[in-house]
């Protein structure tokens, strides 16, 4: 009973929180920050969710991957996938939906290609462990294309594409997720958000997209309707497929748009590319896919999730590949913007803006529900709570 | 004089076809094709337009290349991409700024990658190079990513991911083109259409996506020009950058939005795909890139095209791919219609439904003033005309 209580308190917090972040809009996906928040020093973000998820069982290695996956989220301004979702880990291990005494391993390899079983570990576990793998083969290779199944949500994909572009390689990964897109046509959600990230070096500099293949998340919707808005074009339809503006009916019988929205404005492109991230991830792999993939929020069944990870060494190519990286992407910043815009932006760059505010600030900044949902979890695992620094 | 007669007269005449190509829209990018038309037999188009090309100097070889990517255009209904482009590739070799004389050749390889210099010859001549380079590396060790520089425009990228899904692989291509489209919140056109494809092989089926990161083919904003009719939204801007639904000052001095339009229903993501394809062609191979590349219709400099080929072997991964590929494809095949729509597809369905109409048949159908053209070239070039079947 104080487990369903704490659950429910837990859970109109969260809601709370997602209210808030989404507030003024989630423009090239990173949230709106307010400079009124509190902050958390990045150290003690992942202290905290180390010792959250260690006191509930897990290792204290698997603990430290999920740890730095979340931190990087909420530091990136993702905030819908850092401290966030740690509830839903916490009960992914408490539950025992996802295993804390297991390994990923590697099912079937060539020189430049993996397999991976995840073995139901956490999402960030076999992300790292199956990035690490490519890392490795574009080192020998030139390139390394790993797929995993058996693995869980494994949060922002951007992470792992990062992990090979802090060593200087292109980096790639991609996974299924719960059904919740419309395909062109169709009425029932079928695909996921699936999304597609890529990260490339520049000197000194990075290009990271991390894009779902829907045009907008669920989360934006629940927000709309909450409220009393009307959602845009291209987001989400009806019971019987149709474009819709008003987000009750979406929600509750509907379903998100592929990227494009509508047929005549390019939907079935980002249907398609729903369908590319699914033959990666779920098709090579072997693990659940498309409709069969358990819903959004079923946390009682195992996920037998499908992702793909891939490392790309510039240096099998033509000399020269992080200044023409940097040159092309400080010539599309260069760009004259449009009137009423601030500056032309390349994907990475809203995340890079919210890091420096992070660093300038000394710490992740966090809605006071987001603070007093830790200071809840901290009481109830019997954990240190976060080192608040107060906005003076 | 008479040159100059001839390209005039075969501008009007390409127009008028494109027009009619266009003219009931382009559903998934497939046109719509008039019962009505003549038709000719694949192997006479294959034939008329091998002769053409070794008419003014291709060698035979190459001309074969070009031929079979134009016929299956035409034959998967990409009209646009098919001997509609004939004349391009005619004159690009005619007046030497494609080479007639050179074969691409690798650069640097490892097992699994290959950096190629397509030596500035024909788009497919460089492509069909670069891709069974990839298929072979793929049956070695799993997965060949082969990138190009000094090659040329290459038709439709699906064409080389089928070559690779013919043979039991997935296969991808991509292209950068000619800058067409303009970056979210920028006002000028910066990078191409950039076209990612897909071919994945299922049981006696496949799924084949082949799609352009903008919204829309300039050709369809210069249809609704002369048609006078308003574009929808998420198709162009203005010059001044704006979501604009009167062709004229998208193609006076405007351009193509990203795929997902404006930055409120996703059009950032569509930017970024552009980006991502352009890393994986200019900026991976050290071809020109962006805003570097030679505008659209011009002819006159060297395209010094780049491109990206990979292709992947199944049997790397889980058994049974062709198994759940056929399922997920089925899958969306069988869902239930929204109100209204007839079926819901895959992609590279309405090509297949294209093709049968042409085994049906006996032929390509082709619109009266694309017949015309080829009866005034085979005319010019002193080659055979195409054996048109007239429609009973």
């Amino acid at each position: 009973m104080a487990s369903f209580c704490y659950s429910r308190n837990v859970k109109i917090i969260l809601r709370k929180i997602n209210d808030h972040i989404l507030l003024k809009g989630c423009h090239r996906n990173v949230s709106e920050v307010s400079n009124a928040w509190d902050r958390v020093p990045l150290k003690d973000v992942q202290r905290f969710i180390e010792e959250c998820m260690v006191k509930v069982g897990t290792s204290p290695k698997h603990a430290k991957y999920l740890a730095t996956n979340l931190v990087a989220a909420d530091y990136r301004g993702h905030y819908s996938h850092g401290l966030n979702r740690l509830d839903m880990y916490v009960k992914d291990i408490e539950t025992g939906t996802t295993c804390n005494d297991k390994e990923p391993s590697i099912v079937k390899e060539s020189v430049a290609t993996a397999l991976v079983d995840g073995n139901n570990t956490l999402g960030p576990v076999t992300g790292n462990f199956s990035m690490n793998v490519a890392i490795d083969k574009a080192k020998n290779v030139g390139i390394g294309w790993v797929v995993a199944k058996g693995s869980n949500h494994y949060g922002i994909a951007g992470f792992y594409a990062m992990e090979a572009s802090k060593q200087g390689l292109l980096g790639m990964s991609f996974t299924n997720t719960s059904p919740l897109s419309v395909p062109t046509r169709a009425v029932k959600p079928t695909l996921g958000t699936n999304p597609i990230s890529l990260a490339a070096p520049a000197r000194k500099d990075s290009f990271v997209l991390d894009m779902a293949t829907t045009t907008a998340a669920l989360g934006k919707i629940e927000l709309h309707d909450r409220k009393g808005i009307n959602i845009p074009n291209s987001w989400g339809v009806d019971s019987r497929g149709k474009e819709c503006n008003d987000p009750k009916p979406v929600l509750e019988s509907g379903g998100l748009m592929p990227l494009g929205g509508s047929e005549l404005t390019g939907g079935y492109k980002g249907y398609g590319l729903a369908m590319l991230v699914e033959i990666f991830c779920g098709i090579l792999s072997g693990s659940t896919y498309g409709p069969n993939i358990r819903k959004w929020r079923n946390t009682t069944t195992v996920a037998n999730i499908g992702q793909c990870f891939v490392a790309i060494n510039p240096d099998a190519f033509a000399p020269g590949f992080e200044d023409r990286m940097s040159d092309l992407i400080n010539t599309c910043r260069s760009l004259q913007p449009a009137e009423g815009e601030d500056k032309v932006l390349v994907a990475g760059d809203p995340e890079t803006q919210h890091m420096s505010n992070c660093d300038k600030i000394g710490g992740i900044p966090y809605h006071p529900n987001q603070i007093q949902f830790g200071i809840d979890l901290a009481k109830k695992l019997g954990v240190m709570e976060m080192n608040v620094i107060k906005n003076s």
